[in-house]
């Protein structure tokens, strides 16, 4: 390990927030749905009521990027002006429209004894949140920690410091007007680098902690956590057309699932084809082309592609990239199985789809497919909590421990069993 | 960090073996209920048919231990004979009986834009279990792990190798009888500890860890797993006399919670006593010491001590302990909420008990308890899979992600989400 010592007085500092924290879930766990959907509002007020001030703020940090070279999307996407703010209060409106995730009995039934048993969803407590330079999600994940019950303690970008100071300081005051603690909400940007592995490492007060960012951040916080961490958001996602597909579905399910939206992690990466789909290739290729896609293909893939369509030799780089952007790999199987052990290897387990007009193949590939979504013809970008009618989204899991796919509010809880007596004991 | 590195050839040797885990794993995913449940009579029948062979391995293993002074205590735990055996391969017949979780539909509901969407249990894939040397271990995770649909790999004490590398092999060729692959179930004993720490860390290759032990065994795997690992079995449980306690019912509630079972984790450690109900303590803690608990009790309740019953002053490091033994902490509360936080200080989650007579002291208790289990006038004992009617219990988890309390087969299985389209893209 090439780690530093953490200073004692970061440690303390963090900790001690964290362990506030912990005394604010306790009020938070027993509040009524009532409080916080006023505590929701409240906060969408005061951030349109401070918009100048948060504004002030931010034109602090932009200066900063500026100055350190930041590029124009990260700028774009730590920017705020009072119309930005406008929208993500709505963001806090909506959260308040949503069904509350507390109290839901998820089992139950008397015991053979006559005990009474019911295991109901109760908040997490303290959820930690480490994400990138973006302002909106400081927000974002105050509002649906509040939602579900948990306070939160929040570790965003060192780029948006001063936003996410003076939003969470806003935030702080909207709780406290409707008697919540102000303690539900903190900030630890300013403790950096190294309050964040306090953070990480506040086993015991943080009950779990969500990254939301690029690959580097999520692989960080899974490596040095000893806090429960949920991975999220990591999509080499693979879109398989299988000998029987129709060539207009197919082609337009991997346009869809290639194009629509390339930076986002239910993109398709690379496209499979069954060899006898081979003929497909020539058109689905040039539509690719005219989209503005680079095509990284295989041999056989490249061989079919037609005289106008560059392609780029294909290497085991390309297979195992998260583009991200107009890039697709594509290559041709012999095999469904073929296809299946390809995406075995090389998949991040986000989404994978199918385009078949079999239903023994679709079967085959849902019964083989280990990842969090499976489309059966349908575009990979359907993964998605909004897609999903599970309301707002805190992000997309691609590990199997405790919630995997899209993550709604009831993500942020865990159960409790509680068991009525009259007196029972153990014979 | 002071640990050494770990030779290439062990690390090799174990994520070889996780890796043929993982393509096992995939021909578990889609074995069917039967098959499943003959595999287990199956690996019952080879075990009772092996039985010599066995007992003949664990003599090995018992010797080793006499000579390196083992007491008599763990040479118990350790030791197998014919009907020992026989109880074993029993416990899988019974896992045989118990419902299969794979496949049950856990939501669902058609999209408004025609989507059909399912969310549906499947296995983890590949479970490793850390445990201590106790064979029946071995047999135990082998069949929770397989009839939930996952491989396991298994790291039991060293201790117990020569036992566990029989019943290994016996259990493998028991599988290969019903046409699964030998390697859903492997033992990586003989890797020692620095084949632990090369499992804890094969994150990608082996989906959950379980630990199943004392504190010291847990703590290491949650601190060093980059694996998601489930924390087990801690449990500094309490058990709380309310001002409005029927003496008869609390007495018998702390008997029994502390005195049913001494060395289980659901045995309760420390008693909270209201003032208001202190007049009970003289009669309880006169049955506590004639059941020979010890009684560490705090100024106030050594005061209420009979003359015959001899108490030991409590100190800081009686509350955090989880005696395991005839050992009972007791201290008077000024009130509930007093109990109530120094549940939440030194409590480990797992579970606490309250015993009143007033349905809003029984209801504030519920919500303020930050427990993976509330008994209301029901002792602590009850906290069990068994006794919640989940069949084979592999563990009960004190951390909040993915399970909390007793775990049945259902916990070692995570979800999917398939969606059936027709050709449907995002817009």
């Amino acid at each position: 390990m090439t780690e530093t010592a953490i200073p004692t007085d970061v440690e303390s500092a963090v900790l001690e927030a964290c362990r506030r924290a912990k005394l604010a879930s306790r009020a938070l766990a027993t509040a009524t749905t009532t409080v916080k959907n006023d505590a929701l509002h409240a906060m969408a007020d005061a951030l349109v009521a401070q918009g100048a001030r948060i504004v002030e703020a931010n034109a602090k940090d932009l200066e900063r990027g500026r100055a350190n070279g930041m590029s124009p999307g990260l700028l774009d996407r730590l920017a705020l002006d009072e119309g930005r703010i406008a929208t993500i209060a709505e963001a806090l409106r909506y959260v308040a429209t949503l069904p509350d995730p507390v109290g839901e009995v998820k089992r139950g039934s008397t015991l053979p004894n006559g005990i009474r048993l019911i295991q109901k969803a109760v908040p997490m407590g303290v959820v930690g949140m480490i994400y990138e330079a973006r302002p909106n999600v400081t927000v974002d994940a105050a509002g649906l920690s509040l939602k579900s019950g948990n306070a939160a303690v929040l570790r965003g970008g060192s780029a948006a410091a001063s936003s996410n100071e003076v939003i969470v300081e806003v935030l702080q005051d909207a709780l406290e007007g409707v008697g919540l603690p102000r303690d539900a909400v903190q900030s630890i940007d300013a403790y950096g680098r190294e309050g964040a592995r306090v953070l990480m490492n506040a086993r015991g007060l943080v009950d779990v902690l969500v990254p939301r960012g690029g690959r580097d951040l999520i692989q960080t916080v899974v490596r040095e956590s000893t806090v429960p961490a949920i991975e999220t958001g990591e999509g080499n996602c693979h879109v398989y057309l299988d000998a029987s597909a129709p060539l207009d579905r197919a082609a337009a399910i991997v346009l869809n699932s290639k194009t629509h939206r390339v930076g986002v992690c239910n993109a398709a990466e690379t496209l499979l084809v069954h060899k006898d789909a081979a003929d497909y290739l020539p058109v689905i290729l040039e539509q690719l082309h005219e989209a503005g896609v680079t095509i990284h293909a295989d041999d056989a893939a490249a061989d079919l592609a037609p005289a106008n369509v560059p392609t780029v030799a294909a290497t085991e780089e390309d297979w195992a990239t998260e583009y991200l952007s107009l890039d697709l790999a594509v290559k041709v199987v012999d095999s469904m199985d073929e296809a299946i052990a390809h995406i075995a290897r090389y998949s991040t387990g986000h989404t994978e789809a199918i385009v078949t007009n079999d239903i023994d193949a679709a079967q085959h590939f849902v019964a083989h497919i280990d990842s969090a979504a499976v489309m059966v013809n349908a575009s990979t970008r359907f993964t998605d909590g909004g897609e999903f009618g599970l309301g707002a989204e805190i992000g997309i899991s691609t590990q199997k421990l405790h919630a995997r796919g899209p993550m709604g509010l009831g993500e942020l809880t865990t159960t409790t069993w509680v068991a009525y007596g009259e007196g029972h004991i153990r014979g």
